[in-house]
């Protein structure tokens, strides 16, 4: 007979199958399936989140996990085994804390708000979305009463994204990290300009797809665990330890997108590619929150791929690809060029000294609206005048306004803030990482990131969830997460650049 | 509270969604999958195959089945209903004979046994695969014995491909067809041969991709619904009524092979995307039978395909795309060479005219090993002397002999003798329609496909699994299986080409 832990194991090992397998159909869907094998796509990713649902509510793996539960305490809580049981614990209370219809309410609203989105964003019309976005609202503020009682109502929202995190952590964050922001952007914008007109210009498909792919195995890209393909938005997914994919898009009169965008999903799959193959099959073998994610595409697109020492290298290369776009370009004009700050009104293209202002005012503006405090009819409003105040731009209509981001009409309230945190986290590895490399700039100047790859995957990939994000931050660094690092590495990067 | 029916067609819808997911995690594995994704894509699919295995033999399962059947009862034998329930009925009291470990068994067997016989052909020894071999027979010894008592001990191996044939049956029709063909062979060998050098040159692989696409484009394949990609060995596969994707593989100097794989493999998908939505997400949305199946493969390929009117059109488009190559050869000198016969060692080169002599060869193989009235090891012995008499060659190897087919190693027994069958039952169709659409030259001569494939909708594809093979084709053509239209279109076809 075997253990109970083994057999919670077995159940476990099952559902993550499932969801592997629903990533790999979520991935054909977005790369080669037919346009009308849409209807029935939708169908079997039911099927499967049904059966992912009933095996991870069922009564038998309810009483497994009681069983299991006794095992599990003569292991040392930071075991492999008591996380592994322990994340397990928590994924299973909530589950069943919330009817199964409300998930069928949720994804069949959500897949309903997305058409309206998409037709509202093409109309520029917010009031057509309108409605679809308060049902939304309604579904999340009832998903949070599941989970009464409740320090803030959108703690329950943000915990399905960043597990652990309390919305008023955030909110201290962020109040920190404001001022600093907003006078980093007075003081880059009381100097020259700099120009980067020499980004966009044509760049041959092909030669854009080769570089990047030059680029991320010299990360070190595994594509014999992984591949690239091309989507209309760039992602990373899993389908097991050892199949972890990316995606890319490529514009060809803009060469930062391609090139940025595959750094940054390489980052993702570099993590999942990471994680200790004793979790294969395990809730585990996940990232350890979104926050944590996006540390590690961020810090291989920003401190990596935006730094001087990186250029150094592949710079010749690219003007060698590309001599009549760059060749009489310099290396500082062009490294300038893709440093660029400059307001703008749409979020995924904005630089990293704005980035973060775009993720506080959705914040702010989410609270509001999950709270009560905000009618939706006035949202447009509040996002201007927050635009207005944080940006010193006004969207001139509302598609590049309220309307601009997915995530609402797919029922994702409480993702956005990870975004801003996963930049600042990259802060505090990148100061970790200096301080335990002292020739880092060197070797990034040699195109040599074994040595910053390894230490990523021993301090952070190879625990997967094990820890929580906040945890793994406080381990790794000796600090919980905090926007210093992050406001230090702005404040000299952005004065070389503009001299202040 | 929804009638029995309704409740079984909704369990059968789910294990409905679960092959079709079976069968995107194999697409992606033989397209896409980077190397090191296999063991994991294993997992996978063997949790789905549990799944799958473990819906349709539950309790609750089998008394819904109980309960269906007194309302079934009420309708007309023929309706859509009654023969869901049937072929549903069968595939559960087949499942519950066998116990799943059985399964288990000839899943990890047939694993091994695959690698075995690649290993075998590299170093052409059979004895290195005898072993695996002699399993998997003992394997599908134990299989049939679940199904005692049979006439046949082949029959439960023939019936898991050819639903509701029996091996006396097909004996019958082989005894049948088995002289014809042998004196046909004999009569195309005492006239002068035909040449086909012209096939094999250098062709450009894009080229033949798209003149590949061209064709198929014209039979009315949607691309809507469909795609192509490229793999090892050419398939088809069903994602649902909607995505019904076909791969090829092309040599870039023999130009017959992606030609007629497209197209046949085309055939195998109009048949699947010609089934009737009403069937959408249960077991009847299938082909009758692998025969019925590869009837509409070779039909596309062969009796299409491999005609004098169909290049009438497509030859001078073809000349145009290989004026090098082509542009000297005359359409007479090319349709000779792409219909010559040439007793050959290898099944999948085989001509039309030798093709069924494999098959009936490997049928007699099969039968006597499953009977045991053979020993494995003395396989080779019987391949060579039945090779020397049906085609008058000896393979000098085991690689060209009697190891040329993975079938076995998959643990497929009971699957050859569908492919002759195909070929004669598509000579059948023909028959058929040739009555019901007399203009049917004409229309091939001017790439005109929409009559004929609209009859293989109204009388073959919408119906799906409804009936078995052998009833579809006394039903449509008004005779059961019969090799004489296939005997006849041989005699008519090689008569004109060799002069007899």
């Amino acid at each position: 007979m075997k253990n109970k832990l083994s057999q919670l194991k077995s159940s476990l090992a099952e559902i993550r199958d499932l969801q592997y397998i629903a990533a790999i159909l979520s991935w054909d869907q977005e790369t080669y399936m037919p346009p009308q094998g849409a209807r029935e796509r939708g169908e079997q990713l039911g099927t499967l989140a049904g059966l992912i649902h009933e095996r991870f509510t069922s009564p038998k793996f309810a009483k497994l996990l009681d069983l299991a539960e006794k095992e599990v305490a003569a292991h040392d809580p930071d075991s492999t085994e008591a996380r592994l049981f322990k994340v397990t614990r928590r994924e299973f209370e909530k589950r069943i804390k919330v009817p199964s219809r409300y998930y069928q309410e949720l994804s069949q609203t959500s897949a309903l708000a997305y058409e309206t989105w998409k037709k509202a964003r093409e109309e520029d019309d917010f009031e057509k979305f309108r409605p679809s976005l308060e049902k939304i609202i309604a579904l999340r503020r009832e998903y949070a009463d599941y989970f009464r009682p409740y320090e803030h109502i959108y703690d329950p929202l943000l915990d399905e994204f960043e597990p652990g995190l309390k919305t008023k952590e955030v909110q201290a964050i962020f109040d920190e990290l404001r001022p600093h922001q907003v006078a980093l952007i007075r003081q880059i914008s009381n100097r020259p300009q700099v120009e980067d007109t020499a980004l966009h210009q044509y760049f041959d498909e092909q030669k854009q797809w080769e570089f990047g792919v030059e680029v991320i195995t010299k990360f070190g890209y595994d594509w014999q665990r992984g591949r690239q393909d091309k989507t209309a938005h760039p992602f990373t997914t899993s389908f097991g330890l050892n199949d972890v994919r990316i995606t890319t898009r490529i514009l060809p009169d803009y060469i930062g997108s391609a090139l940025f965008s595959t750094m940054h999903e390489c980052g993702h799959a570099l993590y999942e590619l990471g994680f200790d193959p004793a979790l294969a099959r395990t809730p585990l073998a996940d990232g350890a929150s979104l926050a944590i994610h996006e540390s590690q595409s961020r810090l291989w697109e920003n401190l990596v791929g935006r730094s001087y020492p990186f250029w150094e290298h592949f710079y010749p290369r690219l003007q060698a690809l590309f001599p009549t776009q760059l060749g009489n370009i310099s290396l500082e004009t062009f490294y300038k060029g893709i440093n660029k700050v400059a307001p703008s009104l749409i979020r995924v293209e904005a630089d990293e000294a704005t980035y973060n202002l775009h993720i506080m005012l959705r914040l702010e503006v989410e609270i509001a609206l999950i709270s009560g405090e905000l009618d939706a009819r006035h949202l447009p409003d509040l996002w201007n005048s927050k635009m207005k105040e944080y940006l010193g731009i006004v969207p001139p209509n509302h598609t590049l306004g309220e309307l601009q981001d997915v995530h609402w009409s797919h029922g994702y309230i409480g993702y956005f803030a990870t975004y801003a945190l996963g930049n600042l986290i990259s802060a505090q590895w990148w100061q970790a990482i200096q301080r335990d490399i002292p020739d880092l700039n060197d070797q990034i100047r040699q195109a040599e990131f074994g040595e910053l790859l390894g230490w990523l995957r021993e301090k952070i990939h190879r625990h997967g969830a094990k820890f929580e994000g906040q945890e793994l931050v406080q381990r790794v660094t000796g600090s919980g997460i905090s926007p210093k690092p992050y406001i230090q590495y702005l404040q000299k990067k952005y004065g070389e650049i503009y001299g202040f």
